[in-house]
């Protein structure tokens, strides 16, 4: 029996619809009031299984003591062998037929912990945070809006899975408030650009991938091995400030306009627990040159959903509003394709890399990704459930991102990466 | 006597055009065969001195133990007192009529290596790269060869310091080889992209500031804060593949092309060596915005060159050639504006971050800080010492930049940033 095994059940009792069943067990970083030391944990159910308690009663042999430490980076390095072996040990000690945890009180009250109790922190040490452009959808959403109906898709956008290098101190944990941005606009009408508030605030849905095990420099990474780098996904929020994007970003892309807050959700779901999900991607044609080509399914059915709670202030309902829902499953580009890219000319990575798959979008218009497509730049508002309507984003608005994929009866899931907007500094 | 009095001397002897005189001293990380331990060192002179063994001696105090390091960044988190405090006690100490060290042989001999045993290593860890764009005359060549001499300069130039994030990973202390990429290309009369080794690979000259204290997400530092955070420069050749910028850049900026190696040269020479060279830079008209405002000169007369030394193989000579003499005064947007702008969305800092200048060209054609610019790309190729031509660097070429400010009967300088060109990989 497999740790992906369906069949599995835990001793912890888990609903159908959570998204921490014992098939997933992702991995994260957390502390609690009583215990403020950063340590590593796996989601199960309600709780957070303290990796920390359970290394140090021996019960946990990464090959290295790792999990004691406030990031995930010493756990990654050690390599897949080292991932796969660990999950399947947790996998076992939770099992509703292993004695070891289950019938000894005195460890469980220790190594479990309600997740209502946790505090979560940035899973990772973020060396190097990598943003690719790989949904088709957005890619040619975005070039109709800005440039060309007729030609919205870039000549380079079907041969290179396109990225750019993102702001890494600034990516946070789920849950922390963003600040709008200042920054500086015009208006095509205008004379001279302005400073003030970004007035086009939005939010970007995307996954990102995280490098467990990185290259030197000077060594690619063959697409074929790819995937062996690779720890695992998380959920990410792009904030993103459109009027600052659109005056900066010729010729060198986005800066400013993104620089100002990136949110992942602090559960990094493992490549290994997503493996039964794997699905075809779109076709390619053209074909990729050779230094990109896959054999298989690449793509992941991921389920996606954005929800906008508004804020008070004008007498509106505080109801989550549903405004997106996708899948993974859209993307243009694979993961293991973006990384063979990205190193092909010899970049090295290194444990902890952050890269970001792109705005997801799927073909229909209550699939896409960003407020900028799915209002079409703030021409048609989004009505939400208790009436008030958002062309972009106001002060109090809180976006919550979620993701799973649906097994039979179960859901290997995300959690949610939320983030409340602020108002921009006086 | 402050530390750049000109009429200083040091017990050390000095060359008048050595780069390291006692009105320099530039911080870098270095260690020996017989120490294989990496440490905080001062250039003097030919000698380098082991500040690692002076605060054991108990001769410094940095207000913590911070020289014994593999890194400047533990020093440069203290902040700007305890840099200027440093570096007075070093000056002190290299006085010729300071007899502390002078007239200690066993000192002298543990303290002073020479500077042909030492190894040089990267003096920063470098968590976030950003290249800037900042030199009117570069913007405008690229702009004429790429888009449209009439209209060379993109209208946010003249307001915004343009600059986009790199890859940290791969930056490299100077004298580390840089390999050939490979990567994607497409000829403009070509069907369908092909990959290969790059065709068309280039330097740029530039210089970098190294941030030594950050701020905190969502709390911009001022332009008239900015120069208290910043630690020192550096010279730096920011490797350019053209032929896979021209293909890739649009609309994210560059990527491949960049990332597969950047140098910068060991010794970090201060904000406050540099204080006595000054200057105004270029009037800017239209004014910046508020934000980006300043009083005073904000250039520093730093003159720079490139020398390119040709490579074996079709039997020319090897002697350096100086491709290009131009000067940092010629930069349009200041290092404070960089860093206001670069913190004015909220973005946070942090030690260690290196922000480039953008490449450094001035307004002659033999001031151009790029082979893209000196050979209009490739169009009016380069004649060498020893009768070579270069339209783009060759393997087995080596680049080799060095930078001075000129004092009188001294100069202050940055040593040398080198490195040469390995074939790519098969």
């Amino acid at each position: 029996m497999t740790a992906n095994d369906p069949a599995l059940r835990s001793f912890v009792e888990v609903a159908p619809d959570s998204h921490f069943p014992i098939q997933n067990l992702p991995f994260g970083v957390f502390s609690t009031a009583a215990d403020p030391a950063r340590r590593v944990g796996v989601a199960i159910g309600d709780l957070v299984l303290d990796l920390a308690v359970l290394e140090r009663a021996g019960l946990l042999d990464a090959g290295a003591p790792v999990f004691a430490c406030d990031s995930l980076n010493p756990f990654m390095a050690l390599g897949r062998d080292a991932w796969r072996r660990t999950r399947a040990r947790v996998s076992e000690l939770l099992r509703h037929d292993t004695a070891t945890l289950r019938d000894d009180a005195g460890l469980r009250a220790r190594a479990l912990v309600p997740m209502a109790e946790a505090v979560m922190h940035l899973p990772v040490r973020i060396g190097g945070y990598t943003d690719f452009y790989s949904s088709r959808e957005h890619a040619t959403n975005v070039g109709s809006m800005f440039r060309d109906p007729k030609n919205a898709l870039l000549p380079n956008w079907l041969h290179i899975p396109i990225g750019y290098n993102g702001r890494a101190s600034s990516v946070v944990v789920g849950g922390t408030p963003i600040r709008r941005p200042n920054g500086q606009t015009k208006a095509p009408t205008a004379e001279a650009p302005s400073f003030g508030p970004c007035r086009k605030l939005d939010f970007e849905l995307e996954t990102a991938f995280i490098v467990g095990r990185g290259n030197a420099l000077g060594e690619p990474i063959p697409v074929g091995e790819a995937e062996a780098h690779i720890f695992g996904m998380v959920l990410m929020n792009d904030w993103s400030a459109r009027d600052l994007q659109q005056w900066e970003y010729v010729p060198l892309g986005p800066f400013n306009a993104k620089s100002f807050g990136t949110s992942i959700s602090p559960w990094v779901v493992t490549m290994e627990a997503l493996e039964p999900f794997r699905t075809a991607g779109p076709v390619q044609d053209p074909q990729p040159l050779p230094y990109l080509r896959q054999d298989g399914p690449q793509g992941f059915d991921l389920h996606l959903e954005v929800a906008l709670k508004p804020g008070g202030g004008d007498g509106g309902g505080d109801d989550e509003t549903t405004i997106c829902r996708t899948n993974f499953r859209h993307m243009y580009w694979s993961m293991a394709q973006q990384l063979a890219h990205h190193t092909v000319s010899g970049c090295d990575t290194r444990t902890g890399d952050l890269m970001g798959s792109g705005t997801i979008s799927g073909p229909e218009p209550d699939s896409f990704g960003s407020l900028l497509e799915l209002t079409w730049n703030g021409q048609k508002p989004l009505t939400l459930a208790g009436g008030q309507t958002r062309a972009f984003l106001e002060d109090g608005d809180d976006v919550v991102m979620t993701g799973w994929c649906q097994g039979n009866g179960y859901r290997v899931g995300f959690g949610r990466v939320s983030g409340q907007v602020l108002p921009a500094r006086g």
